[in-house]
């Protein structure tokens, strides 16, 4: 186990109703004047924005509203948000949506006392120290973002797509009602799940010797996932359900199944290639790259993924043949994605063979310098280019 | 699941030599004026106090000590370290030592800014909100109170034990190197696992439904001990093992492992008057308990206890019969503690049968007004009886 520094500060605050203590946590936190940040127009529709409103009244908390985040949040309404609040002295950013939205109310806050531009976070290696206060409203189960400390936007000059990260962009406060979950729809609810999934999978394959605890805590999460989300495909509403896996997505992501150990993340590089062209979503692309990944890296520690398929998916060790194991596992990986409607093809998320060169290129650039992506198996532009081929 | 709030804002600051940052943690909280508290001489003897005095040096932050917090920590020596960190304007407790010294600096810490008697929070049910902050650097894996928001207390005044709880008393920092638990005795370390372990199953043993995520999370840190603890008992200076034990410990009771779900803590309370009486250690009182708990309950809900069995201990499900399945799980559990060196009866720890009335009534006394011990199964006098006497 190597050594580390595990924090999580964040309040969850979990279960039906909770939206509505949204004012009050502000106001323990010592939020006076709010942006609440909020994407589509479901947020809206759904009512859950008045609910939210209603409870920033009750506590006499002002607010100034910013709608608008997109998947892959853009710099261009950042800028928009952090003029807000400079204009509105806010001193509370509450998001009220997933992971894209949350990326994007981090990004606000972390630019608000920053007297550059706030992109030089994300374009150069700045230590992330300072920032307003983040509140969060889940809507969505997946990128974990309600939990961790990282922020992902994309520059529209260039389409960079690039990350973030430090202690005080943990949200203060994170509130997952699971019932605000009920009428995502089955293919967004299975991408949400796959990037669940495979975040855990990033941390799970690891160099890293004498890791058994966050192993088997990586295992326990994963087996929630195979339980919970085929009941909550059958029955959208199933309260427990969506509990579980709203839950898990936030355990998933607060790095407590990572401290300790070497965790790779090549897929998620090779992915954003993936969305960032095709446009495809993010659980979508991973759902396609990770059985490649799996197939190209497994003979790298055979009894790593043999463990996998036996503690993860069940299957009956073959001693005489732990490679037929592992390999037995990662086509249960891959039947999994398939049978939750997810995507396991280049062609079924209309990326093409010919851009394979381009995507490679791009997906190094994601690396700050590095020539390989990924740390359990470094993958330099011909294993690159190999697992993209695996994935056609 | 039912609805929850979990907080656990502690920098856990886990690995080798990591005691060398006790003072650049101190100074980053804000600490200026350190009372260093501390337990047994080998803290002294082992030169960690000395390790720790320099590291406060070399940071320019001063410190009063205290030694001599004793297992099943004493009012009377909290009364003295609350006058004297008044008396030298201490505003920061640092505890060097196991679970008991930790909750001796916890009451430290909390009776300090308290104008009335520190005891008035461990005997009325009065908010925990404001105290002094604590730092951690521990030196045995067992009560979990590194992570966790409780501390108990004895009162030599009727010996009567006490806990108290609120968020403040959660650590700052707690500074985990499995380093300072080689030389711990091979008894100690296996009452240290016992007590992880009772922590996980109290949690796991629940009437709520629909909980599979932290069912698992319960699971996995278990199968964690049942691999770890026999590496360390063969080996003890084995630093993985130790590694996986000392944070297993404290992810155990920073609570993810029980939100949301009803616990049950009647075998803790019935320990409690074991130790209380006998003098034995915790850990050894819980493996005593704790399988005649088990034999008493499980029938209560024996696909609980089936899946037990299976999915810690390994057992196989026998479908058309899932009560012997159920019972093999007991007694696995049962022959564990035994392997690793506990008493699993009252004649290995020196009780009497003739002392279970007063046991009874006693272990009564802690459940604040309730007429009964546990949630998993409510235990009424008679059933605490009978309990005691399967242990016998």
């Amino acid at each position: 186990m190597n050594n580390f520094h595990f924090y999580s500060p964040t309040h969850f605050v979990f279960g039906e109703k909770t939206e509505q203590e949204a004012g009050s946590w502000i106001k323990r936190l010592g939020g006076r004047r709010v942006l609440i940040h909020y994407g589509s127009g479901s947020v809206v529709r759904s009512g859950l924005l008045d609910r939210i409103k209603a409870s920033l009244d009750a506590e006499t908390i002002s607010y100034v509203l910013l709608g608008g985040a997109q998947p892959n949040p853009r710099a261009g309404l950042i800028y928009e948000g952090i003029d807000l609040c400079r204009k509105e002295s806010v001193d509370f950013v509450l998001a009220v949506g997933g992971g894209s939205t949350i990326d994007s109310a981090k990004a606000i806050a972390l630019g608000v006392p920053y007297d550059g531009d706030f992109w030089d976070f994300y374009r150069e290696d700045i230590p992330v120290e300072q920032s307003l206060p983040v509140g969060v409203v889940l809507t969505i189960a997946a990128a974990g973002s309600e939990g961790s400390a990282n922020t992902v936007v994309t520059h529209e000059k260039g389409m960079l797509k690039r990350a973030a990260g430090g202690d005080c962009l943990r949200p203060r406060f994170s509130i997952l009602n699971p019932e605000l979950t009920f009428t995502l729809p089955a293919y967004q609810t299975a991408c949400g799940a796959t990037d669940i999934m495979v975040h855990l999978m990033e941390r799970y394959f690891t160099n890293t010797e004498e890791v058994e605890m966050s192993s088997r805590l990586c295992e326990g999460l994963l087996l929630t996932m195979i339980k919970e989300v085929p009941r909550v495909l059958e029955n959208p509403t199933h309260y427990g359900a969506r509990a579980n896996i709203m839950w898990t997505g936030a355990v998933a992501h607060t790095n407590l199944c990572g401290v300790g150990r070497e965790q790779d993340w090549a897929s998620h590089n090779m992915e954003h290639e993936l969305s960032g062209l095709y446009d495809c979503a993010h659980g979508a692309g991973l759902a396609v790259i990770v059985p490649a990944w799996m197939s190209y890296v497994y003979k790298h520690d055979i009894n790593q993924f043999a463990r996998f398929a036996v503690n993860v998916w069940g299957c009956t060790l073959d001693e005489s043949n732990p490679e037929a194991t592992a390999l037995e596992g990662i086509r249960k990986t891959k039947a999994f994605f398939s049978a939750i409607g997810m995507p396991t093809s280049f062609a079924e998320i209309g990326a093409k063979e010919e851009d394979i060169p381009f995507l490679v290129k791009m997906s190094l650039t994601e690396t700050g310098g590095r020539e390989a992506l990924g740390r359990f198996v470094p993958l330099y532009a011909k294993d690159i280019e190999a697992v993209y081929r695996l994935a056609l």
